[in-house]
């Protein structure tokens, strides 16, 4: 395992990602080590690239929506053999110790380790996790299309698992990009009536394609006025601020507005609103090793994959740009095609 | 039933109240007539006296937490009998037939008639409701103690029931006044840790009384940093602007901020901080008539009644005034004491 590993980092904030090999360390009792097939590009992926949650620890190796075959297992590393497709998202340990550990919300924990900050990610021919971390792909997910399920995926799957959202529910779903799209789709298989809020008139189509029963334009307000006092719950998948006003008037009584996306500034929420219809604001993060798992089940039961562009990894800085530029319909994936050693 | 009932009155906003009386029309086939024994006072007459919140419709009869005994019933008015000790809250009557209504949430019922705006309240001989709205007392509660649990008590109860708190949570409660040091009782009662948050270093060791487990100082630094991290709900019973980012810090995973005071301006609530930990903010009016019949049940077996002070109810523009100077420790309790016709 002392053979050197090709990767596309950042050396430096505002650079273009550039060829580079490390090396890895002994495996770790718990890691497991899988050759990347295929990594999905997520916002976040830019956000550590560019330094945009404070300076990040360059070079940085980042991809964090990754699908491979173990290669190699630590000697205590369970439920998984070589061989296997598995997949890695936004955490690639945590401490296993803590009160969330110990309940099973690992995600929650303060020291997990993110995939790519401070850890070589998947731009990468070969990448290492914990094995809890490590999620066996079904065989009934077309594998190439899977990578954006361990991040963007499970951020909006998991408010349905952990938020007690039901199939009789009316669910809004705020922007129609990366997460989004995945949102309405699994809203849809969830079995809710699905509003689609976007600001932008070229998507709507495509939205009530995915499984949107309607779209509202966020921009226009007797559009928002329509849906006021209609929804179960409105999950924000943008990190853009917001008229929070109009968003919680859609909400129906103990209705939920409900973020995964970092909104810069704070969200400015009128407590009579709240009071008067005995409605939540919340937030979450991904989600745990078991909801990866269920949803990787739920997504391959009822077909939902991400709609996918694909470029080959050589051309990441292309598909960085296109990103950049908001072009992606809707999820970017990486096709590992590094040169054999 | 065509005697007139005499009552105290505001004519118009910022003047004393005064002795009105009226006429009932004929009771309601839903109504029930109960005698007024003992009536709280709560903040929120105060501001409907005021027109605190737009202008009131004056004449205003206020008092809503109104201990009683049925005298009339109505014709299909259901499961009370005459003679009956009763309780009479912020409601007096909701639609019925609305999805909330249905659901047995009538609390939430977007045209639920306030007992004190457009409707004559308790600080009367005899108050009417719906019969649903008119919760029997148990034997077990002391009536000339109870008033205040219809209003102040059930308002910090529902949180309790209707956010899945637990005996082995951690509960802050912001404020120590007439809903505040009811909440610090119903925490204990339920089995929490309890953490009283008080501006006011006077009220620290009746908090403790109480049941407070710990008193933290909400306006020092280093009395709040104690406490980062700790709890499972904040619950805020004041109505003034507090340091969210502190209190929103003071939360577990998957910890609540739950306000049941109308906060003036909106809250600024960072995404970034209920996204990492899986945090909701929440709000929550009254409850339900099954939520108070339960809160009656809970607090009689546990003796948790409000710390009172008594007026006669011929004395109210001083017990007002008491209220209004923030005097009251903790609720001000007014018997009626009306001459005889």
């Amino acid at each position: 395992m002392s053979t050197r590993i090709q990767s596309w980092a950042a050396m430096a904030k505002g650079q273009p990602l550039s060829p580079y090999t490390f090396e890895f360390g002994p495996l770790g009792a718990d890691e497991v080590e899988v050759v990347v097939e295929h990594c999905g590009l997520c916002h976040s992926d830019l956000s550590v690239i560019d330094s945009e949650w404070g300076e990040s620890p360059y070079p940085v190796v980042a991809g964090h929506e990754v699908i491979g075959r173990v290669v190699a297992l630590g000697e205590h590393a369970q439920g998984l053999k070589l061989g296997q497709r598995v997949g890695i998202g936004w955490n690639a340990s945590s401490c296993m110790h803590c009160q969330v550990c110990l309940g099973g919300e690992h995600q929650l924990c303060r020291t997990a380790q993110p995939t790519i900050m401070g850890h070589h990610g998947g731009f990468a021919e070969r990448v290492r996790a914990h094995w809890l971390w490590t999620a066996p792909v079904p065989e009934g997910l077309d594998a190439a299309k899977a990578g954006p399920l361990l991040c963007g995926g499970i951020t909006v799957f998991s408010p349905f698992l952990n938020f007690d959202i039901k199939p009789t529910h009316r669910v809004g779903v705020v922007g129609i990009g990366g997460l989004g799209h995945l949102a309405i789709k699994f809203a849809k298989a969830w079995g809710c009536e699905v509003t689609a809020f976007t600001s932008s008139e070229s998507k709507r189509d495509e939205a009530m394609q995915m499984g949107a029963h309607r779209v509202v334009s966020s921009v226009d307000t007797a559009s928002m006025k329509s849906v006021f006092g209609q929804l179960d719950m409105v999950l924000v998948t943008v990190n853009v601020m917001l008229n929070w006003k109009d968003l919680m008037r859609t909400l129906r009584p103990n209705g939920r507005l409900h973020v995964v996306g970092v909104v810069p500034q704070p969200m400015a929420i009128e407590a009579g609103v709240l009071i008067g219809g005995q409605r939540s604001v919340s937030g979450s993060p991904t989600g745990s090793r078991q909801d990866i798992d269920t949803m990787l089940e739920f997504a391959a039961r009822h077909g939902v994959v991400p709609q996918t562009e694909h470029f080959p990894m050589s051309r990441i800085n292309d598909a960085l740009e296109h990103l950049r530029a908001g072009k992606a319909r809707y999820r970017v994936v990486l096709e590992a095609d590094f040169a054999q050693a």
